[in-house]
């Protein structure tokens, strides 16, 4: 029994891989890739979900565009994390899959009431669509099985000391999410900073011997210089994928219950999750907050979900049009 | 040459006498009433819409529900001001006019790109609608001619001594609306609270002697009792109008240019409008701010299309079902 | 029966005219004058309070030095409207009145504590003198009679749309005068606006035919300049003076009960006085606020002041030391 | 060559080893103690400076109240941390150790202007003594060396997930601090969480053998029982003592220059400190920010310093007047 989810994402290095463990992972299944802007803009995330899923052989999942800015701030990119493409590192060739000709919140909402079960939204960008679904779509509440995002965190930000980026983006989006009243699990920086790509992880990757293992490793690498020069991380930390991970199996990543409140107001602070963890303001509980990952079985599945696509893409991931695709769905 | 404007609103003893110029001018080709939350509560702005476009015989104009809450904060209403129905006063029978089954921002987006020429937005209300609109249909501002809105205040509020109502409820969606770089012209308080319903102008509409100029006297009465009591006025102030009345001929309504900034993060002045009508601090200008009404145009005006639609509904206003609107576009 | 008051300025044109008034009207007796930050940096206010007692021959009231700059925000002055010197317009001679070499705060509580009754505060500036005292001397409030300042707005500010020049200033002091628990009447720009320096004004302190008036005449001449150019105002409001008046004789300033709060968040409302004129909030009432000044009341005080002054004064304004002063109390 | 200080602190279990850290270690001259209202009322923290004084035989350091209230907000205190005394565990006789009849801000500057050499104050509590000291004698700056303080954190807080207690309570006093210009070195959380009281400290305290060694033990049994109910701490963290410690030997509280910003304006995060520690936003470096403790000189120091005044105090700790204390300064 799959979990279908529909993964929200502005790829980014992370959001590639993220993309790579929801479509290849048995326990997903994974109904759409949408779009929205944060590591670049729109039109360049959208073509980044492309390519990785064209160099995946990723063909038979609608991508569809989103949101081409934050509700209500101005959007501000993270061109000095992921480069100018906003996926440096790899070269990729043209993609041949397209996207649908629908906005990203009309095909979630017709996904959503469409599908039997309720389904996982799984964010791992800032928050735009997930809040213009759930404004311009109020009923869609009742289709959502819950939403397991990649974003915030319990202790410092990274895109400021305060703010982690994708809340950063869009702090007005954040704050009506995590106060929807749906079941909400942040996988925050304290938790993926557990998830560090050490050189053994790349060497797995490498260890593929696919196509696809290496434009990981590729990815990767560039991610590596990037945390390095940055912050002085000795090894960077694959962000999204715990999100997906969270949903592929809930035993790799722990959580707790607590309250989570987005500051919208302060100077230093904007997008800040404030977490209370030990329930000491006494606010009510409106999230699951990750606190811990199972880093052997994380990477298990990742390096896994890399090896199943790579092996089924084979030689010809990336080299030719994907001619059904293309007729159905390019928009 | 009448212009051609969408009417977004939250009816509203005010807002009804809006619907009513709209209609009534023949200044105006009103393509479209919008609903949305603000006075009262989405089901009940709605109902207050189809109420009145029944009892002066509008049914030919599409109405479509909208946003039912604010974009980001909580809804408050102003039921101490417009009672429990939102247009307390006159009662109504069951409306004959339906609404059509798109949503308000769907319905927008459809008359705005199909329309031969750009179309003028009216919103007397939370500017929700309008604020969606512009995120789920980026390229919808190419269709739009200017926003003319009636919210924000150069002086005092209403709902608090610092936010006019319209303001203070979705201060996120004034926020985008007057950031978007559009044409705005901001009707607010100022300029309202030069639109009184003396006692003349009551007796004036009860002189129409029709069915339509005595339901105006009533939601009339009932407003001046609500002013008198909560603000100590001697007559209420009609704002909705006054925005209507500025497309209808802007010799009404004096503007000047200025820049208009909304207040979101103070404790006691979110939805405040801090409009630099002195230019003193140099910010560049994005809107044009009502600062004088033409009291007598302003309400032969009015009462000019009260008269006409009173007299074309005739003694028939709101008593038998429209069978052609409730075809096409009941919801 | 005369009532003692310290006044806390920062000479500024209207300040030195308040200055006169409380020197100069036998309803009042001027214990002391303090100075501040404000219009301009705290030497030069000191140098203008020094300047106008010289003129005006008043040496017997200490006169004493207090903040340099506001609690925790940076000090911005009103260059552009008070000029370089901060009281630009006639030419003064070296003053021959010195300052006492005690901190303002420290001189303030000497002089509540050893006064056999109650005194009253009556700032005109910026309130940082004044939050300082509660805050170092929080006994001083049982010595405390009342606060009477010009400061704040029912309406619009002037240093921003949402900001009178005071509150703007340093809010934090406002606020911890607003919160105080003292009784704090507000003599805002709403009620000082209505103390316009007319021609019929201009002429009538000309006509006193002493240099002080002519000395007040030029002051005035030099405002009506700055208000004119800066947001058109056909004649200079005089702001100080009025909170003096309100001492002078309660009768001059109506005032009604009322919640002030002061907007310490904002980002375009930093320093608004949030005035709850009709209680609509319900917050509880802590201050009296004025609403209406009269005219003819007021502007006979003041040019009686002046008048009274100057003669005393004479052809000896300023021309020579004060030699008791000078031993006893210069810094 | 020790270092001259003043101690300003709110005790406090903390504050209670910290002011004897500061009074038994060598390399520390304590010029002063000053207290605050904070962990309790400014009444119980004298009474608890008094308190651990006579206990420890500290009868020649002059002890002053300071403020009884935050700058602006109101006081929030810590009884549910240090108990009802703001001290609770061990049980105090009556301290015979007085204080002097000078408020703390006018000692602070009496001592800093007199002493040979600069100053370093050291506070442990909400830096309203500070800020006021700073605002009422601005050329106190010239005679500070340094202010070493206890407070903030480059992680999460404690008061509230985003703020550490003594920036909570009176955040503006912190930003007139790290906006003073002087040099600021800030030990927090993030430090103060090295410095756990374990079952081997807590041997060490109670091996002493001293009445002194016994209160310690006692206080830190208290605060233990504290940090496992509300925060699930295995052992509490002795926070202030920290900051003596960086200044009685640099080298154990290793620091890293960067830029601290205090949150005056969130709803959220009031009295964050927000330190970016890898100038990733390019803003000013205004502090040292402490980042790791040496724990085992750490608890050298702190356990020496109680056993050098236990055994100096014997038996007679705390059971007999202190006649020239008395004589002298008790206020």
């Amino acid at each position: 029994m799959s979990v279908p989810i529909i993964l929200d994402c502005d790829p980014g290095h992370d959001d590639a891989v993220a993309i790579l463990l929801a479509a290849g992972d048995p326990a997903i299944d994974l109904l759409a890739i949408t779009t929205v802007a944060g590591n670049q803009v729109l039109e360049k995330t959208t073509l980044n979900a492309r390519r990785i899923c064209t160099a995946a052989g990723i063909t038979s999942v609608p991508i569809a565009a989103g949101c081409a800015r934050p509700l209500v701030r101005e959007l501000r990119v993270a061109d000095d994390v992921h480069g100018q493409s906003g996926m440096d590192g790899p070269s990729f060739g043209e993609p041949t899959v397209g996207t649908v000709p629908e906005h990203a919140v009309d095909l979630m909402y017709r996904l959503l009431t469409r599908h039997p079960e309720p389904v996982t939204l799984v964010p791992t960008a800032p928050l735009t669509n997930i809040a213009l679904l759930l404004t311009r779509y109020p009923d869609a509440a009742a289709h959502i099985r819950e939403i397991v995002l990649m974003g915030g965190s319990t202790e410092r930000g990274n895109r400021t000391p305060a703010a982690e980026f994708n809340m950063y983006v869009d702090p007005e989006a954040a704050d009506i999410v995590f106060r929807s009243g749906l079941p909400v699990t942040m996988c925050g920086l304290n938790v993926s900073h557990q998830a560090l790509v050490t050189p053994d992880v790349l060497a797995r990757l490498e260890g593929l011997e696919t196509d696809l293992g290496r434009i990981c490793a590729e990815l990767m690498t560039f991610f590596a210089a990037t945390y390095r020069r940055l912050w002085g991380f000795p090894a960077p930390p694959l962000h999204d994928p715990v999100a997906v991970a969270r949903v592929v199996d809930p035993a790799i990543v722990d959580c707790v219950d607590a309250s989570v409140a987005v500051e919208l107001r302060g100077e230093y602070t904007r997008g800040a999750t404030v977490v209370d963890l030990h329930r000491y303001l006494g606010r009510p509980v409106n999230a699951r907050v990750a606190v811990r990952l199972d880093q052997e079985r994380f990477w298990d599945r990742v390096v896994g979900a890399v090896d199943t696509l790579g092996r089924r893409a084979g030689g010809a991931a990336g080299t030719g049009p994907d001619v059904r695709n293309g007729e159905d769905r390019q928009g």
